[in-house]
């Protein structure tokens, strides 16, 4: 069979800023919109800024303040363009590109189906796919709605993990109807990250997505999270002296990340972990419990803990929140000594992490503006293009885990700390690292 | 209400050959694929051609030889890559473009859903949708294999109207579905190109997704190719010295191509025209007619003439071919003197241009490498640049008229000749000149 030749292939020159080739009409007009504007900032505020590029260290511990202006000013025409790989500008041009020489290459994918993994784009492009119903903090605000998010998502892709990618945002919610459509546009793209879907539809969709399309498929609100906490942690493990498996674990939040952090820790080697949703701990003895929370109460919580976080938190080593409520400090007393507090709900940590820190000795956010963030960028770009540069046709969980290592050996190499177990997501060495690492164990996987 | 400050824009800088930006991995690498090779052709032929640019001028007269080597080479990889318009160098950029500042976008567009518009790039996104059902000449192949003419098509929309688009294919060819599939995403692009589909299921489908999705939605194998074949008749009207409702005109070919001639032509003020499908002679009084056949056959055909091709072209004073058919040297003999002839099957014109001149004064067909080519892409990328840029929700047949007086008059511009009807399809003027006529028919439209 044939092979591409792309595979194992450098990561492409990204574009540069600046660079023409990919602006669009109306870039850098002015605003006409009536958008709120803060009149202390000088309107070229952001021109200025360019000047004097942050490097990612200065940034740890810089709050950046963002008006509305500079912010839809950024956003305007969108934030993606597509761009041509080859030359169209004189007859022989289009006779290769268009008619009559892409017929050949028709008749030949016509022949040979495999061929399409080599002469269309579909086979390195992800399509980010979002029914807008669970969408960064602002719940089920719908699909059109939901589309910045996605271009931003497509553009970090890009960025960081060399890889095309279109965002599909769908007007329907129903499982069936998402997967049905995706399955006629199979031969479009070469994998789907799914994004901000909402618990519990999005545990059914991704594993029959999976199924049905037989390509990598990822529900980027669950295991990318997963994957960046577990790295966050076997190094926080390492900060604080312990076995990665030997910590018991307690996780704030049952929703698409809290699943999925708890079965990446389980599929790490860590035993003791206790899952709370809004209504307390989940243990398998708790009447009412359905669908994944009853798989997850048999697989979690194996001291058999009842109660709500108070009860959780006692003598817990690790707290994780992936909930949006807050804890009140009186419950983090209890926690063990160089306790580990993950507060990741966005914008507003479950814990302050100064009050965190009276309490634990390793403390992350999901914010840009404390040390240790916790940021998705730092596992979806290397996960995706590992997976297809591997011509994978799952993601699969030794896939996440050696993704995982590979973010927290970027980390180490630097040498590990209380505030550094985690790499800065603008670090250029970690999608590549990823990649590899993704590569290897689908490979290991297929053996 | 907010309007765009992206109306009215100029043409957006292009990517430019040899420029890194949007190019992918892999691309100018070594070829290592199995594939037919022509051993007289040095393997770096095209690399050397490069150099030494065809001038358009020169390319009319020039038969343009290519190897598969050369073609399958230009086409790995696919042909399309992503691009971002802003850059994503800091945690600065990284927050303006995705959390926590786009949360302000997608706020904002839950609240106004018109702001879509402004801040995505959906609104001028057009969606390249084939089900690979009648591609090129090669008939139903299929979505995978239609991929690379999508991918080909939607450079071409870059290229030529500045406009970005995504190509979709779809796995499905029930008319019902696809329509179902395209009004699930509609909130993902801002218009629909559809491509390749098969008559007559495309006329039912065009039809009823322009209702369905509430944007500018044309098959351009149907329109496209109408208003340049309308374009080049205004001109061949011009050199002949007739005026155009005065022609008696031949259309062999009642498909996709056929019928939108046929209706271009009607809106367009011609009143003597007579369809031919592959059993004669379309008439009302021809038994069996149905569907959009029979629509046409009750607006064409005024005289009444029965039997085929040669009972068409008596007295005839242009034949317009969009068959795949051939025709007699013979039948071509009573046309009427100064007659046109445009053949337009391609590769292979049903007339040879060199047959066709002795017996017309005007000779079109699709080909690259005689005078007078015919070729959509002098319509398609300013028709929908066009419409996207005036906010309309259709193509009207006045736009489309009006598309097809523009690219006329480029032509007549720089003089026109019997083999000087048409220009280049790489004139760089026809598309501004085309989306600023389409636009001034959308809002004339619209008074």
């Amino acid at each position: 069979m044939r092979r591409s030749s792309r595979r194992d292939s450098v990561y492409q020159p990204l574009p540069q800023p600046g660079s023409t080739d990919c602006r669009r009409p109306g870039r850098g007009r002015k605003l006409r919109t009536a958008l709120p504007r803060d009149p202390s900032v000088p309107p070229d505020r952001r021109t200025l800024k360019r000047g004097n590029a942050l490097t990612a260290e200065a940034a740890n511990s810089t709050r950046i303040e963002l008006t509305d202006e500079e912010i839809f000013a950024a956003h305007e025409g969108g934030k993606l363009a597509i761009g041509l790989t080859a030359p169209l500008d004189d007859k022989r041009d289009l006779s290769i590109a268009y008619t009559p020489g892409v017929a050949q290459v028709s008749r030949a994918i016509n022949t040979d189906p495999e061929l399409a993994r080599q002469y269309t784009w579909a086979s390195r492009l992800v399509a980010v796919v979002s029914d807008g119903t669970a969408v960064l903090g602002l719940g089920n605000i719908g699909a059109a709605a939901s589309l910045p998010v996605m271009e931003g998502k497509a553009a970090l892709f890009k960025k960081f993990g060399g890889l095309d990618s279109i965002p599909l945002v769908l007007e329907t919610t129903d499982v069936d109807e998402i997967i049905e459509t995706l399955v006629r546009l199979r031969s479009s793209f070469g994998a789907v990250n799914l994004e901000d879907i909402s618990a519990p539809r999005c545990f059914e969709l991704e594993a029959r997505l999976i199924e049905a399309l037989d390509m990598p498929v990822m529900h980027d609100d669950q295991h990318g999270t997963a994957v960046v906490v577990l790295a966050a942690l076997t190094n926080a493990a390492r900060v604080v002296g312990r076995e990665l498996g030997s910590l018991k674990v307690v996780i704030s939040g049952a929703g698409a990340a809290g699943i999925a952090v708890a079965e990446i820790l389980l599929a790490a080697g860590v035993t003791d972990v206790i899952l709370l949703d809004s209504r307390g701990i989940i243990d398998r003895n708790r009447p009412g419990l359905t669908g994944i929370k009853s798989a997850y109460a048999a697989r979690t919580n194996p001291r058999g803990v009842t109660g709500g976080t108070a009860q959780a938190l006692d003598g817990a080593d690790v707290f994780i929140g992936v909930s949006s409520g807050t804890i009140p400090e009186q419950m983090l007393e209890k926690m063990s000594e160089d306790a580990v507090i993950f507060a990741l709900s966005n914008p507003d940590p479950e814990i302050h992490p100064d009050i965190a820190h009276r309490y634990a000795k390793v403390v992350a956010t999901g914010r840009s503006d404390f040390p240790n963030q916790i940021n998705n960028v730092l596992a979806f770009p290397g996960i995706f293009r590992g997976a297809l540069d591997a011509g994978a046709k799952r993601i699969t969980p030794a896939m996440k885990v050696a993704a995982a290592e590979a973010i927290a050996a970027i980390a180490a190499e630097d040498g590990l700390a209380p505030d550094h177990i985690i790499p800065s997501p603008l670090d250029g060495r970690v999608a590549p690292a990823v990649a590899a690492a993704v590569m290897a164990a689908a490979r290991s996987d297929a053996k």
